[in-house]
Formats: C-alpha cells, sequence, structure tokens
C-alpha cells in the first residue's frame, strides 16, 4: 500500500518555500489508517516496550493506538505550561528561536523501557529533546517510531546509536 | 473499576481555585488506559459512525485508539494556525476572551455520521465549537463522548438534543 497516496503536498506552509507533508487524509482513510497502525506496530513488536512517549500534538494520534494494541502505558510530552504537575523540560532549537518540551516527573520509572514516537521527524529536535526527558527520568530509549521522515533534514542523525523506524520517506 | 483512582486532582491549576483533574496517570497505566477506552467503545458500538472527530490535544489520546478500534475515520480539529488546507473556523467563548477551532473544509463528507470526542468537558463550549464545524461540512453529529464531565459547569446543556455520554463525573 503506498501510503504516499493520502499524504497531501502544501507547498509554502508554515513558511515560504516548505512543503508541508500533510497526514490528514491518511488518517480520514480508515484502511490507510489501520495499515500505517498494522506497519507501525510490526516495528513496534520488535521491541520490548514498557511505556510509548508520544509528542504532543500529532504524535498522540500514532502513539495512542500504538500503547492500546500493546497493551502499555502512555505518556505524553507537552508543550510548556499545559502539565500540571512536577515536571521537567528540555529546550531544543528551531529554525528561528527555541521551543521546549515538558513531561511529569513522575511519567516514567527508572529502568522502563521507552519508544517514543511522532508523527513526523524534520531536523530531530523534538526527537532529541524528549530523549533527553525520558533519560534524565532513567527511562531506557528503545526506539522512535515515526510515521514521516523527511530525509534530506538527517534529523535520524542527532538520533545516533538509537534505533529508528519511520515508514514513509521524502 | 474505579478510574477516579488514576485521576490526579491538582489544585489550583491553571488557575487560582481551579481544581485541575489530570488524567495522566489513568494513561500511565495500561490496565487503567485500556479499561478506559473499553468503555468508551461500548458506547460507541451503540452508535453507527463513519467518523471521529477529536478535539486537540489531549481528545485525539482517546479518539485515536476508538477510530482504531471501530475502523472508522478520524479526523483532528486544531488550534487556529495548525492546519494547512483549506479550511472552516469556529470561535468559542473562555472565562476570559476567545478561542477558536479549526478543521479542513474537506474533513467531512455530507452525510457522514459523525461521533466528537475530548477528554474533559467543562462548560462545552469547545464540543460546541466542534459540533458547528461538523455541522458546517454537512456532517450529521450523531454523539458526545468524554472521558471527565464536570458536572458542576453544566457542559452537557449546551449539547441540548444530542447524545452525551461520559465515564467519570465530578
Amino acid at each position: 500500500m503506498d501510503l504516499k497516496q493520502w499524504i497531501r503536498d502544501v507547498p509554502n506552509f508554515p513558511v515560504e518555500g516548505v512543503i508541508f507533508r500533510d497526514i490528514t487524509p491518511l488518517l480520514q482513510d480508515p484502511k490507510a489508517f489501520r495499515y500505517a497502525l498494522d506497519e507501525l506496530e510490526k516495528y513496534c513488536r520488535t521491541k520490548e516496550i514498557d511505556v510509548i512517549v508520544a509528542i504532543e500534538a500529532r504524535g498522540y494520534i500514532l502513539a495512542a493506538p500504538l500503547a492500546d494494541r500493546l497493551g502499555v502505558g502512555f505518556v505524553p510530552a507537552r508543550k510548556p505550561g499545559k502539565l500540571p504537575w512536577d515536571r521537567i523540560r528540555e529546550e531544543y532549537q528551531l529554525e528561528y528561536g527555541m521551543a521546549a518540551l515538558e513531561m511529569h516527573a513522575d511519567a516514567i520509572k527508572p529502568g522502563q523501557k521507552v519508544l517514543i514516537v511522532d508523527d513526523v521527524i524534520a531536523t530531530g529536535g523534538t526527537l532529541s529533546a524528549t530523549k533527553r526527558l525520558v533519560e534524565r527520568l532513567g527511562g531506557q530509549v528503545v526506539g522512535f517510531a515515526c510515521l514521516v521522515e523527511l530525509t534530506f533534514l538527517n534529523g535520524r542523525r542527532t538520533l545516533e546509536g538509537y534505533d529508528f523506524f519511520s515508514l514513509i520517506q521524502y
């Protein structure tokens, strides 16, 4: 199944010169959505996983069904100011300026095996920041899974030494 | 299973005087998360559903596994500026000021049966705005499902004439 059929290329979004890979047509189509989850699940099944950590917001759409299918816990990494309890924060570079992600300090128990999930890997900044959050809490990152990889941005390089899987490459 | 065991009450978040019902401990526990999804799925199975519309961001965590389980499409209602394609917008009142949600103009086909899902219903503003988005696109709202209902805010009243289900009430 060629999932690129269900990905819409939107030129000049969010900024001039960028082609945005819009996954909403894929999510909207039950067959394509399920097929994508099946393939991501196959990757997950090659790992021992206790917890899936998902990156706000589109990462949740893939990570939550995977956690359900695998019967493992779900932990959200959130944008600053959203989590109500004791939390830790990691910053990362955007094209212009900085951004940050937060996780509850009790979200991961030391030694837990963690898979990190997002919809798209671009430069790898958000995935790397999430990895640092997990490791600060004593979690062991066993891999990363993304639906779409923008290979020309070489984000995978920032995750060197870790296992990384993407289903669709541009 | 008393799911309130897995909901953390955080006083004075996000503002003084409010008790925030934090669902992250529930999501983190595979048994509690699955049980909550099982119960929400039971409600969904009483309806004929073509599409689940989910509200950003925590709504995605419940709605995506439900769409997966039911084999129906998933459509995100998003905060302004996130969706890249032709979109429609509805505003709604917050305690102070206004907020808005957007949906892609091609997200729903006329006549499709739509269930709207969010994590928490408070005043009902976001659910009502999402209902208006769906109906402007010709969708038929067959119901609303939330994990947590803050009954003292009476948000259910704003959805009068529609079917509404919540799993946990405060």
